[in-house]
C-alpha cells in the first residue's frame, strides 16, 4: 500500500516506482513523489542498493542529465526487504473496480506496469531473462473491414484484435496501431526495440492485397509486442487490446499520453536478482551485442536481397520461360497433327498435354513466392526492423557507460561523491541487466522464428518441388512406352 | 542374272538398274548398259512401264535435262514380269568373292544399290513407304583415340564404328564422315534429306568435351543414316561401316567417287508397286509437304530458342541464385553461431545444412540441362538439319511439274510426243512416291524420335525435381519440430 500519512510519511509497496523529488531529507529520510502525484517521506534504507536499480537523488542529476531528461521526471523502483504484499495488487485497485470485468485495469494510477515491477529479471541459463507470464498472450487480427463517417466523406478499415485473454474483439484502425506504435516507443523504446508498423501508404489503402498485406504485417507487429513480458504487460498496450467502449479507450488514451514512465525511465523498473556488474562487464556486453546485431543485421539484409532476387526471377522470366516452353511443345504437337500421317494422336495428345504442364508449372512457379518466400523475407522484415532499433538502444548504453567511466575523475575532482559514482555504477548495471534479458529475449524469439519459418519454407519448397514432379510424371505418362 | 550374251542380247534380272544408251533400235529392242558397263539389248516390253519407273529414252533427254545432266547417265530399274531370281544375287556377286567374308560387297559393278533395285516402295497404311530390311542396322560410334601420322606432326581424333551386322569395329577420322556425308549427299541428296555433320572446327578439336559432344553427333548421324533403308544399304554407306583393311577402303572410296548414279538419277531406282498419280495430285502432295516441313522448321526452331534461353538460365543466373540463397543461409547461421546464447546449435546446423542443401541444387540445376534439355536440344537440331533439306528437294519436284505442265504445250507445239508426256507424267509419278515414302519414312522417325527423347526429357525432368524435393526434405528434418 502506498498511501499518504499524516506525518509526512508516504505508504510504499515494494516494487512501487516512485519520484525522488528532493536529496536527502536527514534522519534517514528521503522525499519521494508517487505515480499519484504525491509526495512524502520514506525511510532511505527501504530503498534496497544492491540489488535494485535505484535513482538516488545525488547522482540523480548525472543520470537525468544524460538521458537528456528534467530530474523531477526521473523515477525509481522500490524494493522493501520486505516479502509479500504482492497480492495487495487487488487491494490496490480497489477503487477502480468499476473496470473489474475486463483483464484491463487501466486508470490514473496504473504507473505500475504489469509485470514490470518487483523482481522482473532473474537469472536464467542463458543469463538474465524477463520473467515471463505463465500463460502467453495473443492477439488474432483479422476481419478488416471499410467504415466510415462524416456521413461517408470519410472512409478507413477498421481491423478486429481479439486478444486470447478477454477473447473479446475490439476495433482498431491503422492510425490506432500507429498511436499504440507511438506510446511504444516513447515508453520502451530505450530499453527494449520497438519494431516499426508496417508503413503508411496513401493511394491504394483500399485495395483489397493492400488490406491484406497491412493486416498480416499488423497480426505479426501486434504477435511480437504480444510475446513481450514487459510490453505486453503494459497499460497501454492492455488498453489497446481489451477496451470495451469508446470512452474507456478515450480515457485510456489521454492518460497514456500523459504517461511519464517513458524513455530511460523504464530503467528503474528494472529489478534483476543478480549482483551489480562492473562497467568494464557492461561494456564487454554492449560491444558483443552490438557486433551480434550489426552482423545479423548484415546476414538479414544479404538474405533479404537474394529472397527479392530470387522472387522477382520466380514471379517473372522464370514462368514466362516455362510457358514459352509450354507453348512451344503445344505449337511443335499442332504442327505434328496437321502431318495428316496416320497414327500419331498419341504422340500430338501427349505433347499438348506436356506443353499444358508446363504452362500449369509456370503458374505454379509464379505463385510460389508468395506460399514460401514470402514468409521468410516477412520474418527477415520484421528481423531488419528490431535489429535497426538495436544501434540506439546500445547508443544509450554507450554513453552511460562513458558517464560512468567519467565518474572516477569527477570524484577525484571533488564533483561528485564515491557514493554518487558507486549508484552509477548500479544504475549501469541495472541497465545492462535489462539489455541483456531483452537480448536473451531477443535471441530465444529469434531461434523460434527462424527455426518456424526456415521450416515452413522448406516445407514448402518439397511441396513445390514434389508437385512439379507428380504434374511431370503426369505429363510423362501420356507417352506411349518404347 | 544379267550377262552379256553372244547376239548383243543382255540378261537382265528382275529390279536391275540399266542405263538407257540408245533410242528403240527396232523390232521391239532397246539398247542399254547395265552396271558393270556391258551393252546389250534387251526386248522392250521387258521394261513394265505402268508400275515401273523408266527412262525411255524417248523422254529422256527431257528428264535428264531437266536434271542438268547429260542423258548418258540416267539409270533405269528394270522390272520383269517374271518373279524370282533374288537368290542370284550369291552368283552375281561369285566373282568377287574374295570379300564374302564381310557384309560389304564393294566393287567395281556394284551400280545395284542394295534394297534400291526392284520393288522398293509399297503401299502400306499410311501411303508409299520404303520396303524396310527385316533387321534394323545400327552403328556404335565410340572409343575416341588420338592417333597421329607423319612422325607426330599430324593428329587426329579416330573414333572407331562398330556395325551392328558384323559386330567389327572400323576406324574413322571426322574427314571420313565428312567424305561419306559428301558423298551421300551428291547420291541421294535429291530424294533423300542428308542431313549436315556436326560443324567442323579449326581450333579445341583435341579437348576432350569437344570430342565427346562431336562423337555423340557422329553417332546420332550415323544411327540417322542406319535407319534409312536406301541409304544404309548403299554400297558406299556399307563400305564405310565394314572395310577390311585399308587397300578395301582406298579401292572403295576411288569406285564411290565415280558412281554415277547420282542426283536426280535415284529416282529411276524407285519402284512403287502402285499406280500413276495425275500431276495435280504430285502437286498437292508437294505442296501438303512444303508447308508441313515450314511449319515444323518452324515449330522446332521456336523450341530450339526456348530451349537455348532456358539452357542459359538454368546454367547462369539460376544455380547463382541458389548458390546465394545457400551462402545467405550459411552466413545467417554462422552470424547465429557468434551469439553466445546457448542452445542453438540445432538451428544453426539446420541452416548450415539447408545452406549447404542449396548449394548443392545449385549444381544439380547447373548440370541437369546436359541431363534432359541437352537431348531434346540435339533431336530438334538434327530435325532442323533434316528439315533444312526438304526446301531443295522440294523444289527439284516443284520444277519436275512444272515441266510436266508444260508438257501440254510442247506435245500441242509438236515438240514432244503425247507418249514422251505421259512418260513425263510417269517419271513424276515415281518422284512422288519418292517422296512420299521419304516423308512418311520422316514423319514415323519423328514420332519415334520425339516420343522417345520426351519420355527421356520428362523421366529427367521428374528425377531432378524428385531429386530437389527429397534433398530439401532432408534439411527439413534438420530442424527442430515445433
Amino acid at each position: 500500500m502506498s498511501r499518504l500519512h499524516g506525518n509526512n510519511e508516504l505508504s510504499i509497496k515494494e516494487g512501487e516506482s516512485v519520484s525522488v523529488t528532493s536529496q536527502s531529507v536527514g534522519g534517514g529520510w528521503i522525499e519521494v513523489q508517487n505515480s499519484s502525484g504525491q509526495t512524502g517521506l520514506v525511510p532511505e534504507d527501504y530503498l534496497q542498493v544492491s540489488t535494485v536499480c535505484v535513482c538516488f537523488c545525488p547522482s540523480f542529476s548525472g543520470f537525468c542529465s544524460l538521458m537528456n531528461l528534467e530530474p523531477r521526471t526521473c523515477s525509481c523502483s522500490v524494493s522493501p526487504a520486505a516479502e509479500g504484499g504482492e497480492d495487495d495488487d487487488v487491494e490496490w485497485d480497489e477503487d477502480w473496480d468499476d473496470y473489474s470485468g475486463g483483464s484491463y485495469h487501466g486508470d490514473a494510477h496504473g504507473d505500475e506496469e504489469g509485470g514490470a515491477s518487483g523482481r522482473n529479471i532473474h537469472l536464467g541459463e542463458v543469463g538474465p531473462v524477463w520473467l515471463y507470464p505463465l500463460s502467453a498472450l495473443d492477439c488474432v487480427v483479422a476481419d478488416p473491414r471499410k467504415e466510415s463517417k462524416l456521413y461517408g466523406l470519410k472512409s478507413f478499415i477498421e481491423y478486429q484484435v481479439t486478444p486470447s485473454t478477454t477473447n473479446r474483439p475490439v476495433n482498431h484502425r491503422y492510425k490506432h496501431f500507429d498511436w499504440l506504435y507511438e506510446r511504444l516507443l516513447e515508453k520502451f523504446g530505450s530499453a527494449t526495440p520497438i519494431p516499426c508498423l508496417p508503413d503508411k501508404q496513401v493511394t491504394g489503402r483500399f485495395e483489397e492485397e493492400f488490406i491484406r498485406m497491412r493486416m498480416e504485417r499488423l497480426q505479426a507487429w501486434m504477435s511480437r509486442m504480444c510475446r513481450h513480458p514487459v510490453v505486453s504487460q503494459s497499460h497501454v498496450f492492455q488498453l489497446f487490446i481489451t477496451y470495451r467502449d469508446e470512452r474507456e479507450w478515450k480515457m485510456g488514451k489521454r492518460k497514456a499520453e500523459k504517461d511519464e514512465l517513458v524513455g530511460p525511465m523504464i530503467f528503474s523498473l528494472v529489478d534483476p536478482e543478480a549482483p551489480d556488474l562492473e562497467p568494464g562487464e557492461v561494456e564487454l556486453k554492449c560491444e558483443q551485442y552490438s557486433r551480434f546485431t550489426k552482423a545479423m543485421d548484415d546476414a538479414v539484409k544479404d538474405l533479404q536481397n537474394v529472397g527479392h532476387t530470387h522472387w522477382k526471377r520466380c514471379t517473372g522470366p522464370l514462368p514466362k520461360e516455362y510457358q514459352r516452353i509450354g507453348k512451344a511443345l503445344q505449337n511443335l504437337s499442332s504442327v505434328f497433327n496437321s502431318s495428316e500421317y496416320q497414327g500419331e494422336a498419341t504422340l500430338t495428345d501427349a505433347l499438348t498435354f506436356a506443353g499444358k504442364t508446363y504452362e500449369e508449372i509456370a503458374q505454379i512457379v509464379a505463385e510460389q513466392p508468395k506460399k514460401d518466400l514470402h514468409f521468410l523475407l516477412e520474418t527477415n522484415n520484421e528481423y531488419k526492423g528490431l535489429l535497426g532499433c538495436f544501434p540506439d538502444t546500445i547508443a544509450v548504453h554507450k554513453a552511460a557507460i562513458d558517464r560512468v567511466k567519467e565518474g572516477e575523475r569527477l570524484v577525484a575532482g571533488g564533483k561528485i561523491s564515491s557514493q554518487e559514482k558507486n549508484n552509477m555504477k548500479q544504475r549501469i548495471s541495472c541497465m545492462s541487466y535489462s539489455l541483456q534479458a531483452e537480448m536473451n529475449h531477443f535471441h530465444s524469439n529469434r531461434i523460434y522464428d527462424y527455426n518456424r519459418v526456415m521450416q515452413l519454407y522448406l516445407q514448402e519448397q518439397v511441396n513445390f518441388y514434389q508437385q512439379i514432379a507428380e504434374k511431370l510424371s503426369q505429363a510423362l505418362s501420356q507417352f506411349t512406352t518404347l
